[in-house]
């Protein structure tokens, strides 16, 4: 998929095409589990809105600003490469997120909201990009349907 | 359910009702979802107390104020009808929050702790109240008994 | 294990531990829930870096000071002893993050990333430290490998 430079990436139809192949039978129920193996790097459910992205990273720059010092930057006191990445507010960022989303699969297709979109959230998403991100996705199938209440 | 005029529902008698109808027998384990649809709704397990309910709305008020200005109200910017809601702020405080809690189940009954309650978190609770909301429960069975450990 | 002294506890090795007590059989998946029964407790995939649990630390104290007035502490109007601990910090915090984390098991493994780790994390870690503090695992198994996208 090439290099992430975004913040937001929406990854709904990767994950609806993961569902296809997996060509589910009507009536089958089940669990889709999204999920990400990096630490500074989060799945959410958003609208797919550009100026909601502005405000999002104004939100996130207000809450852990990525120019302040953090302790986790300081490179020299820790055992690592002097051209260690400078992600301490990306860890903070991150630890308000969450690494997975759980979205129940109903009659073989995601029960997704109207404007519920999976994205894929960057919490590191300086130069220099990246080109190893990765998350993935995991279906648990059984056969009870979900019971929905409305308000 | 009638309206929701409340940023915070207690919905955990409706998530045991749902339960008791499927009369697990003892010795059942598996998983239960309970989920929103919706970007500005979330499931969160809280403990019901009135006054905490309060220091809540506070805490989000202060983080994401529902008075200031978010790029997603600029509706002359957006593709909308012009009385679309103003709810920047509740997208912002959702992403703070999950849209789904899942709850083990033990030998047929929630592994819920003494003061966990599972809430309906309306994140966009302004008027006019919506009619529309809704939640589902999901549960995945299985025969594998959690393991617990103590501090 | 004692008494919870700290903020963040490292739990990997006892997640761990359990999984290799079922002996998963090479080529079975299946899911692992991390889980807390208490309000403010969470669980949450971290990097083990102690200079960053410190940033994590003033993180939480800035969003949600300890020495600040909640409603929730205004002991004396609520129906609770007066030795009720003054924890209201706790459960803001709590709130942020998760109650549980989701891990897939691939090929009877763990599919955590090189730098995640499972964290218990105290939101209310103040004296009288607690003895009485769990959490639990639950695993689901079935036959059925996640798919993985790379960027």
């Amino acid at each position: 998929m090439g290099v992430i430079e975004e913040e937001f990436t929406n990854i709904t139809d990767l994950v609806l095409a993961d569902l296809e192949k997996e060509m589910l039978p009507i009536g089958s129920h089940g669990l889709c589990l999204v999920y990400s193996t990096h630490t500074t790097a989060c799945i959410r459910l958003l609208e797919d809105e550009s100026l909601l992205r502005k405000d999002m990273h104004d939100f996130f720059e207000r809450l852990a600003p990525s120019h302040c010092l953090y302790r986790h930057d300081d490179i020299e006191h820790r055992d690592v490469p002097p051209d260690e990445r400078r992600n301490g507010y990306s860890h903070l960022r991150a630890m308000l997120m969450n690494h997975q989303e759980i979205i129940p699969i109903v009659n073989g297709v995601l029960d997704l909201g109207k404007w519920q979109k999976i994205f894929y959230v960057e919490c590191d998403p300086n130069p220099p990009y990246r080109s190893d991100r990765y998350f993935g996705v995991k279906i648990m199938m059984d056969t009870q349907q979900p019971h929905g209440w409305i308000f």
